[in-house]
């Protein structure tokens, strides 16, 4: 099953400068062999569910390892068995109608 | 890894009326074996990180098959190192300050 | 226009421990005279849009007086046309399906 | 109070193609004035929070009009008092660190 996800992982007790863990993060999805967009707002990823849900697992035990004692994460995430759909294709659809 | 989420699942291209498949993700938690409380804009779930995802997966799979083309979800997790909290030691924290 | 919320708001730079914060906002919002339900991941809340959303500023803004340089929060919201729901609509209408 | 936000809005009972629902929303936030940049699970909005969720409500206010009965909506939305921090400082301060 695709997924599309748009991921924010905030690591708490670490201040309030969280890029470097964010950085730790895309280090970790791109690894993984994902499909990922950085936006101002959290992460977009294309992939099959379990490899992406694995890699959000990862980033999690990776920012513990780096110091963080809680970790609270929003994520969407969107499936469909009409058609498949990349993220370039969402955006591209919406842009098309305005 | 034990998780605290917070699931919110929307089906989409099956109407307004989204409780049966509420109800249809709620079986599959509680037969997972999942802690779970209901309230009015998703649903709370304890347990351990593999088996909480395995579950919210099935759910997006047996809306799919229920008749739903398409799914959005958002979910809100938190992981903690510290110490073990449950779903009622935070809300009890809160009221304790209150 | 009245509204549902689910309202998660995360202080940082405040450390781990984060119900005091939540505490506050909790007065806020009944202060303001709206109705709340407080779950192990945010708070419910139900009335009028305007509202609502002036009292999850005055939040944000106290949360930042109480010494948090920066807030991120997670807000689920629902409005309808077509009927009126409260909270408790919402839980009993899945309840009664399964 | 400067907010960057993340704005996912999703019109339940109008079928599965959101696309004419965000493309309405987009033209909207742009006519508020707003920096927005769309992505593939919403849109990031730069600006004041009255100025924002003033547009954010005319999105659902619009959306009702275009035929949607039920709306839900996922919103992020940060605040910070210690600096001015733009959507492209976030995006570039996490870029520094790959």
């Amino acid at each position: 099953m695709k997924v599309l996800v748009d991921l924010c992982i905030v690591p708490l007790g670490v201040g309030i400068s969280l890029s470097p863990y964010i950085a730790a993060c895309e280090k970790i999805l791109i690894d993984a062999g994902l499909k990922v967009a950085l936006h101002s707002y959290g992460t977009n990823i294309e992939g099959n569910w379990d490899e992406v849900f694995a890699a959000i697992k990862r980033c999690h035990q990776a920012l513990h390892e780096m110091g963080s004692p809680r970790i609270t994460t929003t994520i969407k995430l969107g499936t469909r068995t009409d058609r498949y759909q990349t993220m370039e294709d969402k955006v591209n659809s919406v842009r098309e109608k305005m």
